[in-house]
Protein backbone atom coordinates (compact mmCIF):
# COMPACT_ATOMS: atom_id res chain seq x y z
CA UNK A 1 0.00 0.00 0.00
CA UNK A 2 1.42 3.69 -0.47
CA UNK A 3 0.25 6.83 1.25
CA UNK A 4 -3.16 8.25 -0.59
CA UNK A 5 -4.34 11.59 1.84
CA UNK A 6 -3.76 13.08 5.10
CA UNK A 7 -7.47 13.94 5.87
CA UNK A 8 -7.84 17.54 7.71
CA UNK A 9 -11.10 18.91 9.13
CA UNK A 10 -11.71 22.54 8.71
CA UNK A 11 -14.65 24.71 9.28
CA UNK A 12 -13.55 26.41 5.35
CA UNK A 13 -12.17 24.57 3.20
CA UNK A 14 -12.08 26.74 0.40
CA UNK A 15 -10.05 29.44 2.57
CA UNK A 16 -7.54 26.75 3.81
CA UNK A 17 -6.70 25.34 -0.13
CA UNK A 18 -6.20 29.25 -0.42
CA UNK A 19 -3.76 29.61 2.14
CA UNK A 20 -2.41 26.07 1.06
CA UNK A 21 -1.89 27.67 -2.55
CA UNK A 22 -0.07 30.68 -1.20
CA UNK A 23 2.25 29.32 1.55
CA UNK A 24 2.78 25.98 -0.02
CA UNK A 25 2.12 25.94 -4.00
CA UNK A 26 -0.44 22.89 -3.30
CA UNK A 27 -3.08 23.43 -5.96
CA UNK A 28 -6.77 22.14 -6.05
CA UNK A 29 -6.80 18.43 -7.69
CA UNK A 30 -10.72 18.22 -7.40
CA UNK A 31 -13.27 19.64 -5.26
CA UNK A 32 -17.03 18.03 -4.89
CA UNK A 33 -20.00 17.86 -1.99
CA UNK A 34 -20.18 14.11 -0.55
CA UNK A 35 -21.97 12.89 1.91
CA UNK A 36 -22.76 16.32 4.00
CA UNK A 37 -19.26 17.43 3.29
CA UNK A 38 -17.53 20.23 1.19
CA UNK A 39 -14.33 17.92 0.30
CA UNK A 40 -11.42 19.71 -1.40
CA UNK A 41 -8.57 17.19 -2.40
CA UNK A 42 -4.73 19.58 -2.70
CA UNK A 43 -2.38 17.82 -4.73
CA UNK A 44 0.94 17.28 -2.87
CA UNK A 45 3.16 14.99 -5.36
CA UNK A 46 1.89 11.21 -5.58
CA UNK A 47 -1.10 12.17 -2.54
CA UNK A 48 -3.33 14.51 -1.33
CA UNK A 49 -4.23 16.83 1.29
CA UNK A 50 -8.27 16.02 1.93
CA UNK A 51 -9.44 19.54 2.87
CA UNK A 52 -13.20 17.95 4.77
CA UNK A 53 -15.24 21.03 5.78
CA UNK A 54 -18.95 19.83 7.29
CA UNK A 55 -21.93 21.40 5.41
CA UNK A 56 -24.50 19.25 7.53
CA UNK A 57 -24.46 17.47 11.27
CA UNK A 58 -22.00 14.86 11.19
CA UNK A 59 -18.64 12.98 12.18
CA UNK A 60 -16.70 16.20 11.04
CA UNK A 61 -18.63 18.55 12.52
CA UNK A 62 -18.80 16.95 15.81
CA UNK A 63 -14.86 16.17 15.68
CA UNK A 64 -14.32 20.18 14.37
CA UNK A 65 -16.84 21.19 17.52
CA UNK A 66 -14.61 18.64 20.08
CA UNK A 67 -11.07 19.16 18.54
CA UNK A 68 -11.22 22.72 16.51
CA UNK A 69 -9.43 21.74 13.13
CA UNK A 70 -6.90 18.85 12.60
CA UNK A 71 -5.36 15.93 11.06
CA UNK A 72 -8.64 13.56 11.06
CA UNK A 73 -7.28 10.55 9.60
CA UNK A 74 -4.34 8.88 6.87
CA UNK A 75 -5.21 7.28 4.12
CA UNK A 76 -3.74 4.50 2.37
CA UNK A 77 -4.10 3.46 -1.22
CA UNK A 78 -4.71 -0.39 -2.03
CA UNK A 79 -5.35 -2.05 -5.59
CA UNK A 80 -7.25 -4.97 -3.39
CA UNK A 81 -9.70 -3.39 -0.61
CA UNK A 82 -11.31 -6.37 0.27
CA UNK A 83 -7.94 -8.23 0.44
CA UNK A 84 -6.92 -5.92 2.95
CA UNK A 85 -9.87 -5.89 5.05
CA UNK A 86 -9.59 -9.36 5.44
CA UNK A 87 -6.12 -9.03 6.26
CA UNK A 88 -7.13 -6.33 9.27
CA UNK A 89 -9.94 -9.09 10.36
CA UNK A 90 -7.28 -12.31 10.61
CA UNK A 91 -4.59 -9.72 12.79
CA UNK A 92 -8.25 -9.46 14.65
CA UNK A 93 -8.32 -5.86 14.02
CA UNK A 94 -12.07 -4.09 14.58
CA UNK A 95 -13.32 -2.38 11.14
CA UNK A 96 -15.42 0.77 11.13
CA UNK A 97 -16.34 -0.56 7.83
CA UNK A 98 -16.70 -3.97 7.27
CA UNK A 99 -17.35 -3.66 3.32
CA UNK A 100 -15.66 -1.15 1.06
CA UNK A 101 -18.21 1.49 0.70
CA UNK A 102 -18.54 4.66 -1.80
CA UNK A 103 -16.06 7.17 -0.78
CA UNK A 104 -15.28 10.87 -2.12
CA UNK A 105 -14.06 11.54 -5.74
CA UNK A 106 -15.69 7.94 -7.03
CA UNK A 107 -13.36 5.92 -4.72
CA UNK A 108 -13.58 2.31 -2.63
CA UNK A 109 -12.99 3.37 0.70
CA UNK A 110 -13.02 1.40 4.02
CA UNK A 111 -12.37 2.79 7.65
CA UNK A 112 -10.49 0.92 10.37
CA UNK A 113 -11.16 1.35 14.07
CA UNK A 114 -8.13 3.41 15.55
CA UNK A 115 -8.42 1.88 18.55
CA UNK A 116 -6.56 -1.18 17.29
CA UNK A 117 -3.70 0.67 15.17
CA UNK A 118 -2.25 2.47 17.44
CA UNK A 119 -4.79 5.64 17.72
CA UNK A 120 -4.64 7.14 14.49
CA UNK A 121 -8.03 6.42 11.67
CA UNK A 122 -6.80 4.77 9.19
CA UNK A 123 -9.09 5.09 5.52
CA UNK A 124 -8.34 2.25 2.98
CA UNK A 125 -8.74 3.53 -0.44
CA UNK A 126 -9.23 1.54 -3.96
CA UNK A 127 -9.28 4.20 -6.77
CA UNK B 1 6.22 21.49 -2.87
CA UNK B 2 4.94 17.57 -2.22
CA UNK B 3 4.47 15.11 0.63
CA UNK B 4 6.87 13.96 2.85
CA UNK B 5 5.58 12.30 5.64
CA UNK B 6 3.37 12.02 8.18
CA UNK B 7 4.11 12.30 11.93
CA UNK B 8 2.50 9.74 14.64
CA UNK B 9 3.10 10.26 17.95
CA UNK B 10 3.08 6.53 19.84
CA UNK B 11 4.60 5.53 22.96
CA UNK B 12 5.70 2.33 21.41
CA UNK B 13 7.35 2.84 17.71
CA UNK B 14 8.53 -1.00 16.88
CA UNK B 15 5.46 -2.33 17.69
CA UNK B 16 3.72 -0.02 15.42
CA UNK B 17 5.53 -1.11 12.45
CA UNK B 18 5.35 -4.41 13.23
CA UNK B 19 1.32 -4.06 12.88
CA UNK B 20 1.87 -1.58 10.14
CA UNK B 21 3.74 -4.12 8.32
CA UNK B 22 1.53 -6.60 8.72
CA UNK B 23 -1.75 -4.95 8.46
CA UNK B 24 -0.96 -2.64 5.46
CA UNK B 25 2.62 -3.78 4.25
CA UNK B 26 4.22 -0.72 5.27
CA UNK B 27 8.13 -1.63 5.57
CA UNK B 28 10.98 0.10 7.76
CA UNK B 29 12.97 2.34 5.82
CA UNK B 30 15.14 3.57 8.35
CA UNK B 31 15.53 4.05 12.31
CA UNK B 32 17.55 6.35 14.54
CA UNK B 33 17.43 8.08 17.80
CA UNK B 34 17.33 11.53 17.52
CA UNK B 35 16.89 14.53 19.59
CA UNK B 36 15.18 12.29 22.68
CA UNK B 37 12.94 10.59 20.06
CA UNK B 38 12.92 6.64 18.91
CA UNK B 39 12.14 7.37 15.05
CA UNK B 40 11.09 5.54 12.79
CA UNK B 41 10.16 5.98 9.21
CA UNK B 42 7.96 3.73 7.31
CA UNK B 43 7.92 3.74 3.55
CA UNK B 44 4.53 4.01 1.93
CA UNK B 45 5.00 4.79 -1.49
CA UNK B 46 6.75 8.18 -2.27
CA UNK B 47 6.36 8.99 1.19
CA UNK B 48 6.73 8.13 4.84
CA UNK B 49 4.97 7.59 7.55
CA UNK B 50 7.17 8.95 10.35
CA UNK B 51 6.74 7.14 13.81
CA UNK B 52 7.84 9.40 16.79
CA UNK B 53 8.49 7.49 20.15
CA UNK B 54 9.67 9.69 23.00
CA UNK B 55 12.95 8.61 25.30
CA UNK B 56 13.13 11.20 27.13
CA UNK B 57 10.76 14.48 27.99
CA UNK B 58 10.01 16.61 25.75
CA UNK B 59 7.23 17.55 23.08
CA UNK B 60 5.75 14.03 22.13
CA UNK B 61 5.65 12.97 25.69
CA UNK B 62 3.84 15.93 26.45
CA UNK B 63 1.77 15.05 23.56
CA UNK B 64 1.03 11.69 24.60
CA UNK B 65 0.33 12.65 28.07
CA UNK B 66 -2.17 15.27 26.21
CA UNK B 67 -4.43 13.50 23.85
CA UNK B 68 -2.87 10.14 23.38
CA UNK B 69 -0.89 8.35 20.59
CA UNK B 70 -1.86 10.43 17.55
CA UNK B 71 -1.28 11.90 14.22
CA UNK B 72 0.82 14.86 15.17
CA UNK B 73 2.17 16.39 11.96
CA UNK B 74 2.43 16.91 8.31
CA UNK B 75 5.67 17.46 6.23
CA UNK B 76 5.89 18.63 3.02
CA UNK B 77 9.23 18.13 0.90
CA UNK B 78 11.13 21.39 -0.58
CA UNK B 79 14.34 22.31 -2.32
CA UNK B 80 14.30 25.92 -1.49
CA UNK B 81 13.65 25.95 2.98
CA UNK B 82 14.41 29.06 3.00
CA UNK B 83 12.62 30.41 0.44
CA UNK B 84 10.01 28.50 1.93
CA UNK B 85 10.34 30.33 5.49
CA UNK B 86 10.57 33.55 3.40
CA UNK B 87 6.94 32.81 1.42
CA UNK B 88 6.16 32.21 4.70
CA UNK B 89 7.17 35.44 6.81
CA UNK B 90 5.30 37.37 4.13
CA UNK B 91 2.16 36.08 4.32
CA UNK B 92 2.69 37.03 8.27
CA UNK B 93 2.58 33.52 9.27
CA UNK B 94 4.19 32.55 12.79
CA UNK B 95 7.52 30.31 12.05
CA UNK B 96 8.09 28.24 14.99
CA UNK B 97 11.90 27.88 13.51
CA UNK B 98 12.82 31.11 12.25
CA UNK B 99 15.82 29.35 10.44
CA UNK B 100 16.20 25.78 9.48
CA UNK B 101 17.42 23.14 11.59
CA UNK B 102 18.75 19.88 11.81
CA UNK B 103 16.16 17.02 11.89
CA UNK B 104 15.75 13.59 11.58
CA UNK B 105 17.57 11.41 8.44
CA UNK B 106 20.07 14.05 8.32
CA UNK B 107 17.58 16.32 6.78
CA UNK B 108 16.74 20.15 7.49
CA UNK B 109 13.58 21.32 9.14
CA UNK B 110 11.68 24.38 10.29
CA UNK B 111 8.22 23.62 11.56
CA UNK B 112 5.11 26.12 10.89
CA UNK B 113 3.00 27.36 13.50
CA UNK B 114 -0.43 25.25 13.29
CA UNK B 115 -2.05 28.63 14.44
CA UNK B 116 -1.77 30.09 11.35
CA UNK B 117 -2.04 26.89 9.06
CA UNK B 118 -5.90 26.36 9.83
CA UNK B 119 -4.78 24.50 13.04
CA UNK B 120 -2.44 22.07 11.23
CA UNK B 121 1.21 21.50 12.24
CA UNK B 122 3.41 21.83 9.50
CA UNK B 123 6.79 20.64 8.80
CA UNK B 124 8.91 21.90 5.78
CA UNK B 125 11.56 19.78 5.35
CA UNK B 126 14.40 19.75 2.60
CA UNK B 127 16.26 16.53 2.23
Amino acid sequence: MHFDHAGIATDDARSLATLYADLFGLEVAHEEEFDGLRVVFLECGSGYFELLEPLEEGTIARYLENQGSGIHHLALATDDLEGALDRAREHGVTLIDEEPRPGAWGHSVAFVHPSDTGGILIELVEH
